[in-house]
């Protein structure tokens, strides 16, 4: 009953590659996007050397969230192609769902100047938190819709490896969530979690160096 | 009497896959530079704690009228590729219609960000609605050519869906005008529609669901 | 002698894809981004929508140049393609006169906004057209570099097409620098001719309709 | 031991092209966003057409990193595509590496803005210079991992040239920096030396021109 004629109404039809492209192109604008938010200092008066320098030297903490976002979106990057190389298939509701995802992650200049300009405001920086954990649930619900919802996966996964990655993937916006809440206590704290977050994605996991040991043989 | 040589003046030749490469940047970068009309309020003065929330609080709309052009442009994107799926090829014709439609869809940041700052004046809730409609009413158009004017479509598919398809399409510039000219009673009830009217996109048609019921027999 | 470690140095060697790919992208970008040159009135006082209404009409000339631009863009991009897509192959000076010729178009968004800001100003206006003449130059001398210098062109491709397909892109830069210089008489008169010009591009040539003619039979 | 299910943990086993494209992306896009720091001076008085000539004048150096970024760019843009040309594959290592390039490429748009606003400030000629440093000595770093430590090469290139490539790409950043430092001395000599060190990309290296002597037989 696959008819052509039935294309005109099935997206769901598609492989995966015209999501991934799009998002990808999304992931690229975002990073390079960034540094718009970055304004020069505009400094008068006599002395425009040492007002300039203490104008950059006052830039710092935007500086430094426009490395932190840059990182956060690379690793995004990351565990979406992670995410989408393992699906046989896309659909019209995982088509939403990562749009949903993009919304957020696109939104991410704003946080970053926000937190840059004002990085001693709790508002500010629980604004970050909230945008980091709504990207991440976001991803998180993506993940469980692709492996249990609309069984999008490659059946040839092992099912042990898919629980392990969803275990991961909902981590995420938990430790986001804890980090903004500590804004009441201190802001210093949340920004040094956001820090330290990204931070352990960089660590193999057990199951992962496992893995790589059986096959390699090392 | 297809000789290569031709090809220097016969652009209509080549497949669709090119627009829709050049189509796919081009929505990708304005739900990504939507942002950046958003910009970080500057406070100032004792206590900038609470001006800085008022200030967040005061953008309510702004956040609200991005989330809105997001919605809407991710809508285009999945609507662009419905259509140049079904199309066997691509001409001169439908590249300029093409543009047309980027060029109001382009255009879109700007009345978003209009709107997202006078969200009570009627000429910035109408504009808004002046460019969905006439973004709608390029994409009818466009319709209308590769369907009937140049006959790209594939000859398999049905007649009847892409005279169910071509209706939709036609409904959604009729509606948008509706909403925008409901500001001259007033403009609560444009912004209400504007939101109203991509949700129906959501609901999957009749016709859809009876196609699918057909197909997988249940 | 065409050893693949010779590859590390011949750039050369690689087709067209890759710049054209790359173009595209720097093509999508500049189109998209020539919006965020108009910037959201900020209006204040008693009466914010007589106020707000002035100011969106003082801003036609902005939108007029927008259309303009995006239009131009446009048209290079379809010139673009039908340039690569009689060539069969790349080399690195067709990479750098390639990268010339962007450098001038990634520029528009500049030249833009000036004239849409000072539509009556003879530097703005001029301005505009030196950029257009720039752009329309490099244009014609890659082509003349890849048609006779370096020789990239599909050989099947009729030598008497080329020479037509030279001789209207030598006129497009003539044509622009005609138009600019007529700001010094009167500045109106180099605007229209910016807004004819790129129309001519919509005329189907005589050759074009004449081999459509010959191929189709009609 | 190569089974599917493995896919989920191995980015590693990717081809080069995701990197590459998105690379692509963020490239084209850079090079596009540099006109944005260029704003449309605003001028008001009794001779706006005099007072739009001089900030249009004064804003030479503006113009002029403008172009000198834009080059830079796509002498990387060529620089990584022949990197990427000779690797067999990816590994998770050269995507972090290939993120830290882009890291600092991405951040270019600023640097760039902030010598044109202040060329003769030697915190604003020395800022450029370090991101440039930074970005050459990532690139190199990432150059000698993917030839040395991931050994990521195609076997058949001939080791000679990847030491001869290795070895220029180490020049760029100790030159840079150099350059960065001269800004001691006198920033102008910073600057010189900024727009000489690009054109010594455009010299064809002897090694290169022996090859292509070689292979052509000429």
């Amino acid at each position: 009953m696959h008819k052509p004629s039935h294309r005109l109404f099935r997206i769901g039809e598609t492989p995966t590659s015209r999501i991934e492209a799009f998002s990808d192109g999304v992931f690229a604008i975002i990073i390079t996007l960034l540094v718009l938010e970055i304004h020069v200092p505009q400094v008068q008066g006599k002395d425009v050397s040492a007002a300039l320098a203490d104008s950059l030297l006052a830039m710092g903490p935007k500086f430094l969230t426009y490395i932190l976002s840059f990182v956060i979106v690379c690793i995004w990057w990351v565990a979406h192609h992670q995410l989408f190389h393992i699906l046989k298939r896309s659909d019209r509701g995982l088509l939403w769902l990562n749009s949903l995802f993009l919304l957020w992650l696109a939104f991410i200049p704003f946080p970053t100047a926000l937190m840059g300009d004002f990085p001693g405001e709790r508002i500010a920086v629980m604004g970050y938190g909230t945008i980091t954990t709504l990207a991440g649930a976001s991803f998180t619900f993506m993940r469980y819709y692709a492996f249990y919802l609309a069984k999008l996966v490659d059946e040839s996964i092992d099912r042990s490896l898919l629980r392990s990655a969803m275990l991961k993937s909902s981590l995420n916006p938990v430790l986001h969530s804890i980090a903004l809440l500590l804004a009441f206590v201190d802001t210093r704290l949340s920004i040094a979690l956001y820090i330290i977050l990204p931070m352990t994605f960089f660590i193999p996991s057990k199951l992962e160096t496992e893995i790589h040991r059986k096959r390699t043989g090392l």
